[in-house]
């Protein structure tokens, strides 16, 4: 689903020529031509690769080995600690789009529109070969945002990982009580209960010490209303649930809110890692670059670098790319 | 919301006539006058009790003390032990609709339609007045349930309570990281994350036993999970997932379907608790009762009732019956 449909919006939306490798021959009605590897890589500019998470390592490594040398290399898997490669045409990836499905019959040409999807460089990656990406996931429609694979891990875990393992839980001891009724809360609550057992076995899997210390956590908060339920303490409970309606919706509007952009404009060496370094750096400080480009200078030891930021971050953007 | 909504589903639907007991003055527009509680009871056949949660032992008081003989009084609030009166006036109700609004300009006339109502009868409920009560809720366009104020707890406990509690502790620990983008399955996760909280924490502490036990298994459950991840455990991993999405399609399932039903006739003695005991039997059971109707004989020593089950269950409703 998520490879079908990458090859769907880089035909329509980026204009490109798409060709697909894929043991499922239904995948041909998604790409220009269904071929081995060999030929897909050939001329390739962008590789985009999106099997199993099981064997995501061994067809990354594959890609790797068979792609051009200008060719830059990334992947849609949900964990980017256990997909990092150490090449400098390795950008990890990940759409945050559509995992409940599978099967290229799923596939849909506007499947990322405005989806964050994750781009996780490595300190070799190339400059010029992670804009590419950058630019290919934007014009998927997606909005691309680098991250560092650690703190990806860490997020996933609790914004997408937890979250399953807690409306499993939820499910289980519900139907431990017979076939209660139950009502759309609960129906919201558990929708992603029980979600494509191979894919999230894998997953669970690729990311289970992240997932344990959000386990953890949770285990830790649970005890803490416990003890207040015991107490009758209602200030607590009170100030608890008031507390989690304003992060809900700072996240909610963090999520819907970009606002107008800014233009920052700088020179830095052309050497793998500056990048990196630079969105990183502003990722790590809550900065999201919206859109970047990078232009080499002649003699290639330099290249100017844009970056869109949003207004109201510019200035501390500002500050920390030139600490850098 | 809730009290405001009865009101015009009784009105319109019930074609019934509405005095209404209200502080707010805004709730004139729902009722057909709004008048203090003597008034409105005076020849009242029902009377509904929709304060807030922590009132509602006080209101049910006031509301019994000034009831006909012949009226049956019956309460929405989301846990029924704490709401039991020892009167064979009262029934406790709790309607699975609509909590996260609150205030009588949220009121609709269909806020009930298809939505479960939980009935409690106890031991002393009048079966007359019971049936009532069962054919009112019927008539507001809900799916009226008898159930055992005890189990009631113990499933709100798990299919409401829990998600609520659950949802809090997701938002959190998401906040803690900052602002992190996040998809549809965590907006869907946590839509009743921080929910009235004046309102959730009297739910809370009215049923806090019984929270506190869910909590206890979910914190066991995500212990065991956690295990599972350390051993890498796939097999387990991936049974579980498939067993969760089986329990819940089970669940919802079961919320969806009802099916052909069949009458279930039989004459019982009149007095207190006959159609408590029978209903409530048929409801341990895992048999819900679709209709009934009672008729009491001429001199009044016995009654006949009549209970709609589905076809599927009317075997097994008629030799628990016959034992009973």
């Amino acid at each position: 689903m998520i490879g079908g449909s990458v090859a769907l919006a880089a035909r329509r939306r980026a204009g490109a020529h798409v060709r697909g490798v894929d043991p499922d021959p239904a995948a041909a009605a998604v790409v220009d031509e269904l071929c081995d590897l060999e030929t897909a890589l050939d001329g390739a500019q962008v590789a985009v690769v999106a099997p199993p998470l099981g064997v995501l390592g061994d067809v990354l490594d594959a890609v790797l080995a068979a792609a051009p040398e200008d060719c830059v290399v990334t992947d849609v898997g949900s964990a980017k600690r256990v997909a990092a490669r150490d090449d400098e045409r390795f950008v990890g990836g990940h759409p945050l789009a559509g995992s409940e499905r599978a099967g290229v019959e799923h596939a849909r040409e506007d499947l990322f529109d405005g989806a964050a999807w994750y781009l996780t460089p490595t300190p070799r990656t190339s400059g010029l070969l992670y804009e590419r990406a950058h630019r290919f996931v934007a014009a998927l429609g997606a909005r691309p945002a680098a991250i560092d694979a650690d703190l990806h891990d860490r997020l996933m875990a609790t914004v997408s990982h937890l979250p399953h393992v807690l409306a499993n839980v939820l499910v289980e001891q519900a139907a431990a009580l017979g076939e209660p009724a139950v009502g759309p809360s609960f129906r919201d609550a558990t929708r992603v209960a029980g979600a494509n057992p191979a894919l999230w076995a894998d997953i669970l899997l690729a990311n289970r010490d992240a997932i344990a210390g959000q386990l953890d956590a949770a285990a830790a908060r649970l005890a803490e209303v416990r003890e207040a339920l015991e107490r009758a303490d209602r200030a607590t409970l009170e100030r608890w649930q008031a507390e989690a309606a304003e992060s809900r919706e700072a996240l909610l509007e963090a999520a819907l809110h970009s606002g107008p952009t800014r233009e920052l404009r700088l020179s830095v060496p052309n050497r793998p890692g500056v990048v990196a370094e630079l969105t990183l750096g502003l990722s790590r400080a809550g900065i999201n670059i919206s859109d970047m480009s990078l232009t080499p200078a002649p003699d290639f030891t330099r290249g100017e670098v844009a970056l869109w930021v949003r207004e109201a971050d510019y200035e501390r953007a500002l500050a920390l790319v030139q600490d850098l």
